[in-house]
């Protein structure tokens, strides 16, 4: 009989008792399914998101992991009690909504969509935009995420740069790493997209300086991480025109505050953390996967890099 | 000495003449190229679109071949001193200015775009839209422009289903022919597409029974040709609710006229014919190989069919 703990906010528990239980039935595994713990020291495995009923993962003696809900696992991370195997979501309806959400944002600034939205005057404005493959578009983070969006974008005929830390190799997608590529991936975006997982190297790497290095009028797409921007900054070269537009999923405090000068910014577009959502069905079949490899010797999928941070 | 006669409007001289020049060099031809014409029995081929020097085609007694400069022929095609071969334009550049300009306008629609670009007002309205594969589109029209667009949309994982005169099988998309065809795709899409030629058969194909076939709430999308829809049937439909938007790239007089009810119409869509222009450099390419094709005993690219009338 394996344990399992459910250890995650109420709303998560509603959500995803059916489709986790019928996913792991379907692994054929023995298990109970709770989110309520009486004795820790007789979980084999935890089901893990922020806000739930854990934040001191020591007395789980004898678990042999902790599998996250979440792609981004950085709150989890920082967590010093937890010292055991820790695996990230990686679900294909997040990959596939991530694609969509990025595919459609990115179009819509590349076909001028708005001014047709907005300029139903009567006027017949007859310019059409330059091709895909006339337009240059980076993605810093090439993870699974930013990899689906860099090769959905490139399939579209894009000029698509990447960027990750570690150098990468991606068909159609021309990749680079370092701050030295860094810098060429910046001078040369017309359309920039943020999908990197949050460190303390990544924070606020869109600031001032890093900024300054985007073309003029370059736009901005960020459905990673809101700390991955220095929103002053962003907002000066909103302000300036330095940057055109922005389009943001995701923020340093969310929901974002009804006050937040973002919301009211006419170069800005704020959607509410859509871009992409773990699907109960999808994610609970990765974690039923997951666990039945572990009981059977087999390495964890999608391991978490402790130094590294994702 | 190979003569062709460019007979299009003045406008097109100027942009087609280097291009043009250039591609047919390129494919080692001997070659004039005027955009006058002294001696119609002197010219071997003409370069032709509407509004043009050219109505009657009689006098040019040794001409080879037309080459339409438009994909669209239907205009072409009802001049009846017109007993030469006739290519229609098949350009790359036509067929990816389309694929964006469709895949664009789908997914400002699938991701409920406009409520975020409507609605920045402090409101985090937390609900994402549902994958690309549970949402049905279909596209009318499986020529070289409606294949690439279901292609397109199908590696984005919509369902796609596809619907032409005559019956296709195309990887990925549910092809469907014939009335009985039509009307199971009109009653599928969520989102329905326009890229079908115009004649006589599917001029005004969207009327208020075929309508009354789709889904409450479709939307509609118009890349295609204006007279394929009955515009008084689809404002009725708007104002019913019926459909739920129209986007709309082509008109039966363009430019729209600023008094016409699509304008200011708020379920309405205008784009300036802008969905896909041909681009004179891949243009001229097309054009040139088909000379030299020609010249060498080879059979044309792209030629009319007369009878089905494209």
């Amino acid at each position: 009989m394996i344990d399992i703990l459910f250890a995650a906010p109420a709303a998560y528990w509603d959500e995803y008792q059916t489709p986790l239980r019928r996913a792991l039935d379907n692994v054929g595994l023995d298990f109970t399914l709770t989110p309520d713990c009486p004795d820790p020291e007789q979980v084999n495995y935890l089901v893990y998101a922020p806000g739930g009923p854990v934040s001191d993962f020591t007395p789980f003696t004898k678990a042999k992991a902790v599998l996250s809900l979440w792609a981004g696992v950085e709150d989890i991370v920082s967590n010093k009690t937890l010292t055991l195997p820790l695996t990230r979501m990686v679900d294909n309806g997040l990959a596939e909504g991530m694609v969509e959400w990025v595919t459609g944002h990115v179009l819509r600034h590349h076909l001028g969509m708005d001014k047709h939205i907005h300029g139903q005057n009567g006027i017949w404005r007859h310019a059409a935009p330059p091709l895909a493959r006339e337009r240059t578009i980076a993605v810093l983070g090439l993870g699974e995420l930013g990899r689906s969006c860099a090769s959905a974008l490139a399939a579209l005929n894009f000029n698509v740069l990447g960027w990750s830390r570690r150098q990468k190799n991606i068909e159609g997608i021309t990749c680079f790493s370092d701050e030295g590529g860094l810098n060429k991936v910046l001078a040369q975006a017309e359309i920039l997209i943020l999908l990197l997982p949050l460190t303390a190297d990544t924070r606020q790497i869109i600031n001032t300086s890093n900024i300054a290095r985007l073309r003029k009028g370059a736009i901005l797409i960020n459905p990673g991480r809101g700390p991955l921007i220095d929103d002053d900054a962003l907002l000066t070269a909103l302000n300036t025109g330095h940057i055109s537009h922005a389009t943001l999923d995701v923020f340093d405090v969310e929901p974002l505050p009804s006050t937040h000068q973002f919301w009211g910014h006419k170069q800005v577009t704020v959607t509410p953390h859509i871009a992409s959502q773990t699907r109960a069905d999808t994610a609970s079949q990765m974690i039923a996967k997951n666990i039945r490899r572990c009981e059977a010797g087999a390495t964890l999928l999608h391991l978490v890099d402790r130094t590294a941070g994702y």
